[in-house]
């Protein structure tokens, strides 16, 4: 990194590529998966799962990486922390998010399990279903959290996945006590109910004292909380999180920010194609809204727009130009 | 491959994993890049071009290998000969063909450069423009042709790319006399008009000598016979091959075979996304309606549905079972 850079927006996250299959719902009923969830599995587990997959396409994945994707197709200036192998996968990786400008120098993992990589099971009604095996993001560790970077950085933004692999919990509690000691801000994506699940007290204590900027979609939300009704869990993260954008897929979003609170509609779209990625495309719209100023019901505009793009086709990240989109739908 | 095994079909050519982002017309200028056209790179522009693109998609592809699939959707027994290297690149081609119930058993190159790769720009016209690098397929030798792989199966499908690694040339001549002494026809698509300049005395002999089955599009074929306008071409292969299926792009297929021709126009594309594929997938229609034995203008049919479910979306293999697909359209 120059020394005079300056970032919008660091993430730091599992560098993951997406295996993308269509399936059907008798697929997933056989092979024991819950729709609309992310499974961890191990390496035999994802030779034996990959090999009963159809045919399938490659593209780089993971839900920060993904949000930094589409704020660097947004026009912000971004840098990505997250840990590859040297092998061809981590090439596809690293080339895909440094071709979008992003600053991604974080140590290939040397001698190491491969590249991580998250077999996506697309159903007929465009839900994605993820397993997702680790290989190379479990050697993520304190030593790649670059200072300068998130010194540099307006908001660091941290997904809830990295609780997962045990070594990057502590590369997250230190990249949280660099950005708030630099007086910039904290942002942290619940990732799924089901990793939610997993680490619950955690994550209720990192969102009660640590984070300043909360994303979750509903289930997450609910299941952080223990609570049965979206409302419930609303009235909860606003005791808790100075400012929390709620995903509701079809129902829009909700932004709540003390006596601050928008219920704000979804773009409407086309053609519903494949939901992968769409959380992690509304965190990155409504970010650069918010980055800019543009107002909390703007800025959760903002991220409808980029959720319903991503909504429109196969794979996680942006097919087209963000900034240009969301400029001609804001005029 | 079990002693018993029959095939429809079996094709060799050169195992590729296609790189696919989207580009301008200005950036295939700057590159001096011939729109529509495939370019041979060497390994170190296959690095430095990679390093240009923008962000890509990953999907197997292989002109015969693309064919192969498409057989595979539409119901077909096939078989597949093409070499990839020990990586995971080749992991990807391996899964992506037999996940389609294709036999592919070519042992993958040992101490090789890695898997070939081909570099995809799709500018928004739809065009894609290719650049390839051979890597492992320049192994693909006479060893490789299993005698009672291509003994089994009523076709050989052989692409003309094939004849730019050395070394395949050889196969593909190995192959084309196992076929003909067990009485099976053989089959040949020309690939692409710049490597029919550069292979063109070879390809003419055969055409006139070996193959009874030709597939060329209008610039292959203009190509061949070095000559201005497509009916002076039509003429020309008339007189040379048994039965040819030449396509027209938007204007649709000409089927001949001595004195039966037929004129068959395009199946309607609702939005034509991305040609890559189109001629594969038309083969494919063709010679699953030729050897199910529904006349030669219900082939061209045929090969027309399958072209325009590649065109309607980006990459070369099917996204739709096509064998559905075709009975629903022919029904």
């Amino acid at each position: 990194m120059k020394a005079q850079q300056k970032f919008d927006v660091v993430g730091i996250g599992n560098a993951i590529v997406d295996v993308v299959a269509r399936a059907d719902d008798d697929t997933l009923r056989r092979s024991g998966l819950t729709k609309g969830s992310m499974e961890l599995i191990g390496s035999s587990a994802a030779k034996s799962r990959y090999a009963q997959m159809g045919p399938a396409v490659e593209s780089s994945g993971g839900s920060a990486a993904n949000t930094i994707a589409g704020l660097a197709s947004l026009g912000d200036r971004c840098a990505f922390i997250g840990k590859i192998a040297d092998d061809q996968l981590g090439a596809v990786f690293r080339h895909d998010i440094r071709s979008l400008g992003v600053s991604f120098d974080t140590p290939a993992a040397c001698n190491s399990a491969p590249t991580a990589r998250c077999l996506i099971l697309v159903t007929p009604d465009a839900q994605r279903t993820m397993q997702t095996y680790l290989g190379a993001c479990v050697e993520l560790g304190p030593d790649d959290v670059d200072a300068n970077v998130i010194g540099a950085a307006r908001v660091t933004y941290l997904e809830g996945y990295l609780w997962d692999p045990p070594r990057a919990k502590k590369a997250f509690l230190k990249a949280i006590e660099i950005a708030h000691a630099a007086g910039h801000l904290v942002s942290l994506s619940l990732s799924d109910a089901f990793c939610v699940d997993r680490h619950r007290s955690d994550f209720l204590e990192l969102v009660r004292n640590h984070v300043d900027l909360l994303f979750a979609n509903e289930q997450e939300i609910t299941s952080l909380y223990e609570v049965d009704s979206f409302d419930a869990a609303l009235q909860a993260v606003r005791k808790d999180c100075r400012l929390a954008a709620l995903t509701r897929s079809a129902k829009g979003s909700v932004v709540v920010a003390g006596d601050e609170i928008h219920v704000v509609d979804a773009e409407p779209v086309a053609r519903v194609v494949d939901t992968t990625g769409a959380g992690d495309a509304y965190a990155a719209g409504f970010l650069h809204g918010y980055l800019h100023g543009l107002g909390l019901a703007r800025a959760a505009r903002v991220g409808g727009i980029a959720a319903a793009e991503a909504i429109g086709h196969v794979g996680a990240r942006p097919e087209t130009l963000l900034k240009a989109l969301v400029e001609a739908k804001l005029a």
